[in-house]
């Protein structure tokens, strides 16, 4: 039960860390490689503390991690909470694999009726 | 470019709307069926006022839809913008993956460690 609890808490605090377009595109940038904070900072319109909130936000959540080199502490890529996140919307793949079906028919409808009504229109 | 800003302003409101255990439980309830909002809020120990405020969130992330029969408004689950999240985490994959691998080698290499230690100590 308190095993079931922690693990909703991580999955909230990735989601919440998610929920965030500068976040995400923090995620892409160390998906490239591991970097320092000022290389990821240079190309947002942001100032340097603003970066930092955010990267303190992914590293809470364990989606970035630090390193412990001297001069520089780089930034990583901790992928391990996205296989979860990634793991909880698997459980509703039917759903929009369902309703994309049911888009599928109505385009397909749509298709078809008005050449019925042109044949139609053309029997009047 | 607005085209990306709207679908990037989507993908952070369902992933807001994901970072609530509650609102991850309503969506999982959702999952066996179209259901009245009484009938959602019973197994929780919150106010109705409370789950209407979650509904909200889910509704306004398009991730629930309430029907429009007379005397009751079920709720229900829209998958689409799930869809979009796991399309997101899916291009992480391979990172998790590489990094299930390195765990994997690593307990390999645990057990297999005392093994050497206790023929070097039988050895002695």
């Amino acid at each position: 039960m308190v095993q079931q609890q922690i693990a909703s808490d991580r999955l909230s605090a990735t989601f919440a860390a998610l929920s965030d377009p500068t976040r995400r595109a923090i995620l892409a940038r160390l998906a490239s490689g591991k970097t320092s904070v000022t290389e990821l900072a240079a190309p947002f319109e942001m100032s340097l503390p603003a970066i930092s909130k955010h990267l303190k936000v992914l590293e809470r959540a364990g989606l970035i991690a630090r390193g412990r080199e001297a001069q520089w502490r780089p930034c990583r890529l901790e992928a391990g909470p996205l296989k979860d996140a990634a793991d909880f919307l698997e459980r509703y793949r039917r759903f929009w694999e369902q309703s994309l079906d049911r888009l599928e028919d109505y385009l397909r409808e749509l298709q078809t009726k008005p050449r019925e009504q042109k044949k139609h229109e053309r029997r009047k």
